[in-house]
């Protein structure tokens, strides 16, 4: 064994290893291949590794912001990512999209480059700092969006990446991982390191699936709600066949929208509150038990402004570390080890089998104006087997969830932090993560206008998305939630959005503006028959808003509290 | 009087004030009279209150980070300024640009919209959070950008106000006053306040200006540095008139550009370390006392990375709220006062007068390619009495700043801070503060990448501006600044800028794309000459670079630290 003031030494080369090529080693070693950002130069030591490295791709993304969410997207898909900005001006642009990862457990390595220590010691008046030599006040701020964080010195680098990787891993959260420009160009110094496996407690584990299998087969009715974090962390798979093996019912809300197969003859419709359909509203709410395979999040924009009834004590609640049973907590039990010992359960008394649905009507003739009636119809049959579909928070997250979608379909939504823009720069980090998928983004107007300039980076990389743009002259979401819909706040800058793409640089996109539903329909069979990426600008009518949205409108009070 | 428990009344209506009206009547009364921002539905009641207000207009931006760089631009020119953002997604978005205002002493209130406080109570699972209940992780970041902050509730509305406005005026800094959005809804309670007026100490202002009367006495020389804090406090004829009774030599650095006419027979020049041309290099290095007006800053990014010769302990110092002589410090005297006292004084006994400069020449052929040595004189020769002029960091910030510009312009830069993409944002509120000057916005195309979605909003207000992009094809001088030039880290999307105005809406403007001196010439007369906006693209050589970067480029070691 090495003493422990060696040099890391590559093994192929037998050169010592820098800091910042073996953060970049490690965090390829997580399957990244790609790292999303804005190079800055405190941060060039970071960008140079990835550019040297052989297996990690540099994604320049017009902004921090931008590139964040990227790296969101990217980590719905591929289970981490990598975000690379640099000090202070960088990282703290990119502080909501972490942060927003963070709030939906998506795994975003953020690996930002500062002032070298030696100018941090010397208390130089830097760029990028309020020039009174401290350099600390940001760390904090950046710490606050991460589960975890580390300043990286040559001496802790080794143990220091494996302790935020296995802790960001047990949360599926962020890590924000901070390296000087000086250290991150010098050898790491040898440290023997484990690589944290992360393992469940066996004698935990058996007591929780002993007190899952008791609670359930004393129930007259079980539902499932599987939870969004079952796609982050990969495990469809196996909460399908534990609802398989069970053979109740599932639910989902639109944050978990197609997480299984919706043909699926178990599944019992979307669960939203007071506009759930009657027969899943029944089954949801009067189930004697809730099955909550990972930690579901009834929030105000799911439940359509917590219009919902089922009683919290129904809960079992199997999280991504524990599993809760009424006041009963069993620890340090990983969600995948409990799914794999409850699909062996043996079947519920009853199993669930839904009715067959009528199929779907696409109502208006082709001169019609396109109302969301006639739309969201119109795209549920558009998406195909094998899309990635990205949903932006507003009327789209209101009016696709209800439509039942194909199969193998992954939906990608921001339901809970909710931020206004996301979809855009999630569609690239979506659409580069999984190439063989197509990716389908669906956004309105206002929140497009807030990331729009990712779109030169989607055609320079190569991402070929399906764009609807819904145009339906201002923040619509947003009159449909307040008292007076007409405040001239909720206007916007007047853009021809079909000409976007052309502008920034996506000379082969196919682009369109379509008002009547015969125009769309034809624009939808051009932008699938389009190799490139295409661009739909679809107009709406001011105040045509889906169904969900009309219902919360309807319940203000108690979204924000009553008015005096 | 009334008593503790009486509501605040409208003098007009006689009507109980709301918390939301009475905080945007009491920013109103600092002289604010427009509000950037972008909606958001916990924010709701603070844009309705914007919309009620016959004082403060919505200035609504594609997006927060935008909003805050454009309120950065309007306070510096107005003194103070407002932005309003929803919770957590919407203020982290602008935090970077929040906090550069703090770094470069620009003063913005930072107005947001929270959760109600009946749903905090409730710990309801609210969008916008991490949906655990908790709702107070994010006002620490939000404060850690500003210099004060207050959350407000009925009872502390009048008394935080005050205490929130004095402190943020004292260190001219943002001040974060977050509200919930049912406490923004009820009525204020009646506290009798008064408005902080910032004095000096009478008997330390005495002390202060005696002791630097006698440190000049003895000084055989004198040079003024006025700093860039002149003009965010609107301070630069009391500091010319100090300069005038001296009648010592002053010099700026490129964060100070213009900040006296550069005509001024006492200017010496551009100080900026080793590039400083010789006379004024001996001036400034060889003086025997800096008079600092203002507090300067000799950051890295002003100093070519700090290659100057000045000996710290020659410093006075007059600091917004101090002077410093040595190890001397006068606390609690105000930059206005000291600067008045100051113009009393004697002059030295040596007058200074420059001498005559000779003429810029406009080099280069109308067919020859751009080069920066032709355009920068191209671009000073354009620049005109009563111009806003907003350089971005960057080659720009490094190509203008030596030009002697003409009289009565205005110079806007974020040379600490240094955040690229500021210029853009800034632009709108500069243009917007200040409709009767004409505004100038010289941009890279790496940097404008950013936050070019602005644009839209640019025609929507009517900012009318004159938009330079210095297209070379990648983050030039982030390749200045780095040893492998051709990492392709700092290459772009290739937008097709000039088009891009049109794309969002600013129908009228008039457009170009420039590679000749000729071409250039011709736009330049075009833009001066169109009452819209104009937008040209000037494209550059790749590597082609004004002095002050090459000598950048020249001393990394210095900036990052050396290579192991």
């Amino acid at each position: 064994m090495a003493g422990k003031n060696d040099k890391k030494a590559d093994a192929s080369t037998g050169q010592p290893i820098h800091v910042v090529d073996y953060i970049v080693q490690r965090l390829a070693d997580e399957g990244i291949t790609d790292c999303f950002g804005v190079p800055g130069d405190y941060a060039f030591p970071v960008c140079d590794a990835i550019a040297r490295s052989p297996k990690v791709r540099w994604v320049g993304c017009s902004n921090e912001l931008n590139a964040a969410y990227a790296a969101d997207g990217y980590a719905r898909v591929r289970g981490a990512a990598m975000l690379s900005t640099t000090f202070a001006v960088g990282e703290l642009s990119a502080i909501n999209g972490v942060m927003g990862a963070k709030a939906e457990r998506s795994l975003v390595y953020h690996v930002v480059g500062m002032p070298s220590y030696q100018n941090q010691r010397l208390r130089k008046v830097m760029h990028h700092t309020f020039g009174d030599g401290a350099f600390d006040n940001v760390i904090p701020l950046s710490a606050g969006a991460a589960c975890t964080h580390a300043v990286i010195t040559p001496e802790n680098c080794m143990i220091e990446m494996e302790r935020v990787i296995a802790e960001a891993r047990r949360n599926n959260q962020p890590a924000y991982i901070v390296v000087p420009s000086d250290y991150a160009l010098t050898p790491v110094m040898w440290t023997e390191v484990q690589r944290a496996t992360l393992q469940s407690n066996e004698p935990s584990l058996a007591k929780a699936i002993a007190a899952i299998a008791d609670h359930l087969s004393r129930a007259k009715s079980v539902v499932a709600l599987p939870a969004f974090t079952l796609s982050r962390l990969g495990l469809q798979n196996e909460a399908r066949r534990v609802i398989e093996a069970l053979g109740c019912p599932y639910a989902t809300t639109a944050m978990e929208k197609c997480i299984i197969d919706e043909s699926h003859p178990q599944f019992a419709g979307m669960y939203a509150g007071a506009v759930t359909e009657k027969e899943t509203k029944r089954i949801v709410e009067e189930a004697e038990v809730v099955l909550d395979l990972g930690g579901v999040s009834l929030n105000d924009e799911n439940t359509a402004a917590f219009s919902g009834q089922i009683d919290p004590a129904r809960f079992v609640s199997i999280e991504l570390n524990d599993v809760r049973i009424g006041d009963r907590v069993f620890t340090n039990v990983r969600l995948a080890d409990v799914l794999a010992e409850l699909a062996k359960l043996k079947p519920l008394a009853q199993r669930y089998q839904r009715a067959e649905a009528a199929a779907p009507r696409l109502p208006g003739k082709p001169s019609d104006k396109i109302t969301m009636e006639a739309l969201y119809p119109r795209y549920a049959a558009f998406i195909q087997p094998g899309d990635n579909v990205v949903l932006e928070s507003g009327s789209t997250s209101f009016g696709i969830p209800p439509m039942q979608l194909a199969d193998n379909v992954q939906v990608h939504i921001q339901m809970l932090w909710g931020s206004i823009g996301w979809a855009t720069g999630a569609a690239l980090g979506v659409a580069l993560a999984d190439p063989k998928r197509r990716t389908l983004l669906f956004t309105g107007e206002g929140s497009h206008q807030l990331t729009a300039n990712e779109i030169g980076n989607m055609g320079r990389w190569g991402a070929k998305p399906i764009i609807f743009v819904l145009n339906n002259d201002g923040y619509m979401v947003e009159r449909a939630l307040e008292q007076y819909p007409d405040w001239t706040y909720n206007d916007l800058a007047k853009w021809r959005y079909a000409d976007l793409p052309k502008a920034l640089g996506c000379a082969d996109w196919f682009t369109a503006r379509v008002e009547t539903l015969g125009e769309l329909d034809a624009a939808l069979k051009a932008a699938r028959a389009n190799t490139a990426g295409a661009y739909i600008e679809v107009i709406g009518g001011r105040m045509d808003m889906p169904l969900g949205l009309s219902y919360a409108h309807s319940r203000l009070n108690q979204l924000y509290g009553a008015a005096p």
